[in-house]
């Protein structure tokens, strides 16, 4: 790959942002192709639809410079790209079921021209385990297609630092079944990233394997910690000193190993059930992925419980769910469990009101529907019980004097530890 | 406790003797009590009854002057101790059902007898969750029982560096319900021990679930590799990439990640099953600790069916075994999953030799009498199929060339990777 190739980014969300406004950095032209009118709009304006401070940042720049410009789709865009970087939900993120519909359009598209040097996609989304076979499949139906060359390139990407993870990953993989492919694209990475970087070369299967496999871990992790959590909560044991003491074995570490209301985000959950997708037809079974989801839907149906025993009825009773994003610092509400547990207490008959600090403009979640309270007063107001459904920094510093003079009920449920026991203890609240 | 103190440690395994080995190169004197008479006499000559090879170092040590004692266990030495150190197997191997009776008769000794200073029990035995509860209810029985203080201090030992790891522990776990005791047992070891090492202060139940904890994920962790590798076998997947590749994120990291037979030993297996034990009367299903020994299960029943594909009906055909230790570089064989190969494999009339390189001098293994090849020509001679069983470096050393000589078929099953494939395959071997 040289400057001269002309690169098309298709899907503007994190990955692909994160992605292109890198390359752009890098002095790259980059056209990247997003079919949300809105959005498109706004990123040529420079402005970035979602919380990532530094990739907002650097959009800016690159935007300005005229490196980075934004499309909406079209056969002709992706026919004049040489390297076509895809990173688009290729999974539902409501059903979880392939999108198979986008990529048909694209292989006819891509295959569809002769070119005089092979094209060459970058397939960066997540899919089911076999899921570049079937592209391959798509695209030698092309006219041309049998050309273009295929390489498996998961992202590893952190929200809330999608662009410092994409300037320095903890590893690169390129998955190529055609040698040649694998080389070019390794070639490519090569001028773009860190000497230090790693870059494992690999089969196209395998990288599939590599990229569900390490968030089928991280599940497994979070699932795991939660477990711990829930019998200790059971218990009324020191969830503190648990939780520290397991992590001091170096194999454990601490890292990554926060209790609170399950693992959510749009990538741990889909990924745990697409691993073990029957589309996939590979007839195996990963019990890990099962068992991670298992214990995460156990955690919310264990406070549904609790809350049930404590408040009796839930009809007439208003639950305030402080936090909706489902990673702290974020207003990412996708595949979160506070929205989750916020739909199972509606649909049983609880007034549910929802704060989530990061979203103070919107109305509603798009998931389920559901409203948000205006301000953390109005979500406060007669609540029969607090739940935190975030462990935002910024709600530590509530205070129980002030919560109680508006609530009907001192009682919270805080499976995170967020706020001080002790203290609300002291203004009368319990804990459930 | 001062050097006055008079320390019993009951129980001449890794533990006991890791143990009373590093308080006696203290400088404390110490009594070990043993009730095997064999292990009592080649102690007393200074002679260690495992592969341990530092701990076999300092023992002869403190044996040599007189710091280290052993005895059978009696009344009379229970009621002379002021500090009694646990660390007998308190979970059947076999059955892994817990083992009272010597609780029972522990409890009655210390409890009978009026002392100046209270006497502290530090419980390294692991159990099921709330065992501490039972040995303080069987305490109580005793005449001055309420007196004896209770402390659950689990031991974090990996074996083949019992001693290292005695000494500079990654962290000490106290937990005790009485406050008294548990600054007590604190004392004692920051005097031992180095500043760095970090001591957990908590109740006797929550240290019960660290440990437990600590072994569930460990097992967790192995189990999800092996669910990977297994995946990544049947659909003929670069295994060294994914592994390596998926522990590059640091949140998940390299080491405990091998693949092989599953995981073993006398804890790691065991403490799946107690953690979930019925015995615990707790009613809550460890969802991870099931699914890890599913796994572990899983990967020998795959092996032995995709075995009978290849060779037809078992009887009448040789399995070469080579290596029944669980873990690579020593000798034991407890809770092994290559012996538990072995014994599925005989089970359905293969002829099973295995080999362990470093069990030449035993006629047998004790767990289901499985007998033992009198070296690695015996075991390989007319060999339908050549298992690895265990991943000791000296196996990487086989010649294929001397092997294909002894064998009937020129088959392996190698899921540790230890072999290279490529030779083996250019002197005709199959990999299965």
């Amino acid at each position: 790959m040289t400057t001269n190739d002309s690169i098309l980014v298709v899907g503007a969300g994190f990955v692909g942002l994160a992605t292109a406004a890198f390359l752009a950095t890098k002095g790259l032209t980059v056209t990247v192709a997003e079919r949300n009118q809105f959005i498109v709009d706004s990123l040529r304006k420079g402005k970035l639809h979602f919380r990532e401070p530094e990739l907002a940042k650097r959009l800016k720049v690159v935007v300005g410079t005229g490196r980075l410009r934004v499309v909406l789709p079209s056969r002709d865009i992706y026919q004049k790209a040489s390297i076509i970087i895809v990173a688009i939900d290729s999974a539902d993120q409501q059903t979880w079921k392939m999108k198979l519909a986008a990529f048909e359009r694209m292989a006819a598209w891509i295959g569809g021209v002769k070119r005089k040097q092979p094209a060459v996609v970058l397939l960066k989304s997540t899919n089911i385990l076999g899921f570049a076979g079937l592209f391959r499949q798509l695209l030698d139906q092309a006219a041309f297609g049998h050309e273009v060359q295929l390489v498996v390139n998961p992202e590893f990407l952190r929200e809330g630092c999608a662009y410092e993870d994409t300037v320095r990953p903890w590893r690169v993989v390129v998955g190529a079944d055609d040698l040649k492919a694998r080389r070019r694209v390794v070639r490519f990475y090569k001028k773009l990233l860190s000497a230090s970087v790693p870059i494992i070369e690999t089969d196209c299967a395998s990288a599939e394997l590599i990229k569900l496999g390490a968030n089928l871990y991280l599940s497994h992790r979070l699932a795991f910690i939660h477990e711990i959590a829930e019998y200790a909560h059971l218990q009324s044991l020191d969830i503190t000193a648990v939780k520290q003491a397991i992590g001091l074995d170096p194999r454990i570490g601490s890292d990554y190993f926060e209790p609170g209301l399950g693992f959510g985000g749009s990538c741990l959950p889909k990924d745990c059930y697409l691993i073990n997708s029957r589309e996939s037809e590979t007839g195996f079974t990963f019990h890990t992925a099962e068992t991670a989801l298992k214990i995460n839907e156990r955690v919310l149906d264990t406070i549904v419980a609790s809350l049930q025993i404590r408040l009796g009825r839930f009809k007439g009773k208003n639950v305030a769910i402080l936090g909706a994003a489902f990673k702290p610092e974020t207003d990412d509400t996708r595949g979160s469990q506070a929205v989750k547990l916020a739909l199972k207490l509606r649909r049983r008959g609880a007034k549910v009101a929802v704060y989530e600090p990061f979203l103070t403009g919107a109305d509603h979640i798009v998931d389920g529907n559901l409203p948000l309270a205006h301000g953390l007063n109005e979500a406060l107001t007669s609540a029969h019980v607090i739940v935190v459904g975030t462990a935002h920094r910024r709600l530590r510093n509530l205070r129980p004097k002030t919560v109680a003079a508006l609530v009907k009920n001192k009682l919270v449920c805080d499976r995170f530890g967020l706020l001080n026991r002790t203290t609300w203890k002291k203004h009368g609240f319990e804990f459930v």
